[in-house]
């Protein structure tokens, strides 16, 4: 049985991560070996270059800085991790990917998406995703969302939040458009059941070929 | 008036270190601002990537990841240190850049020139070295160098070695050929002193233009 390397890819407050979680649970009651994971992944040089990223001190680095250091610690967590696991069969879900690199870096903060997509074609080669899950909600709603969890009022989210929000949405939307094939859209603004049905629903034709 | 770079590049043993501290040295007595630089040149961000590439506990270490990395770095140090120098009208000489990646991992570690090339142009945009002196001698004869400096014995270094070096010449030898506007050799197999001069004739057009 060959592997089937599955993406969760979304906006703030689209819900992701919770339903990766739900959607592990479901495959793993079917019997499937199922990896989940999100960079770094607890790949040891994969969290050492994270660290170079996140640390508060480093404000004068430069974005496209951060993006070769993102694409680096994306190929060292494939290498390590998502392939062996691909290897051997299993189903891996992985919280991000490239889309989330082409849609934050390359189209909301303006390095160019094409750019970003060359520099993320040289850290993962030909291991694109085989099935992308893109869950779809306005971004609007996405920060509400975020704002009520987080017991927060939602004028916190001025309107520059706001904004970059929404491009991320519009390159989701355009890179819908470009991959077809890997991509499929399910409809994030309803009841937690019904985005998992929707979401099997999707994976259900990778899955049997699986 | 305008900044100039100057790279320094060649393989082991061809002297560049050297003669780039000769050059600097002439330039400044002639009234010339210089900055004397090599990656990661005591930029902080650049330092901590470098400190992850050469963590010798890093054993499991892509040679993707690495050349991200090393680009990531390459960046910052332009960004910081190279491009503000240049912007006050110094020239800049710079040991080792853009050429080394290309040629040490990009041809001799088989990543592929263009490959390499790609994200090392995402690193660097449009600022290629204005110059670039290859300093220019045999791979062999250049091992023997650094072999009586060391004091060690010549059958130290054994064939492989002596392969993996030829490659980086032969990119090297490449690179001229692609670059004939930038790239200037420099025969490194004679007394420092004609070395040096050959250097200065090759940099004095440059200069007159700076």
């Amino acid at each position: 049985m060959k592997g089937l390397f599955v993406t969760f890819e979304g906006g703030d407050g689209a819900g992701k991560s919770s339903i990766l979680k739900i959607i592990c649970e479901e495959l793993r009651s079917q019997g499937l070996s199922v990896l989940e994971t999100r960079e770094p992944g607890g790949i040891h040089i994969a969290e050492r270059i994270r660290q170079v990223i996140l640390d508060k001190t480093h404000t004068s680095m430069d974005g496209r800085t951060e993006a070769l250091l993102y694409a680096a610690a994306r190929r060292q967590h494939l290498v390590e991790k998502v392939i062996p696991a691909l290897n051997e069969g299993k189903v891996v879900l992985c919280d991000r990917f490239i889309d989330s690199s082409l849609a934050y870096q390359g189209h909301a903060r303006g390095l160019g998406m094409e750019e970003v997509y060359r520099i993320n074609k040289f850290a993962i080669e030909d291991r694109m995703p085989d099935v992308t899950l893109f869950f779809n909600i306005e971004p609007s709603k996405g920060l509400q969302r975020i704002a009520s969890n987080e017991e927060r009022e939602k004028n916190r989210l001025d309107l520059e939040e706001l904004d970059f929000h929404e491009k991320v949405y519009e390159a989701y939307l355009q890179l819908l458009q470009q991959y077809p094939e890997r991509m499929r859209s399910i409809d994030a603004d309803q009841p937690m059941n019904r985005v998992k049905e929707a979401a099997m629903t999707a994976l259900q034709p990778f899955l049997s070929n699986h």
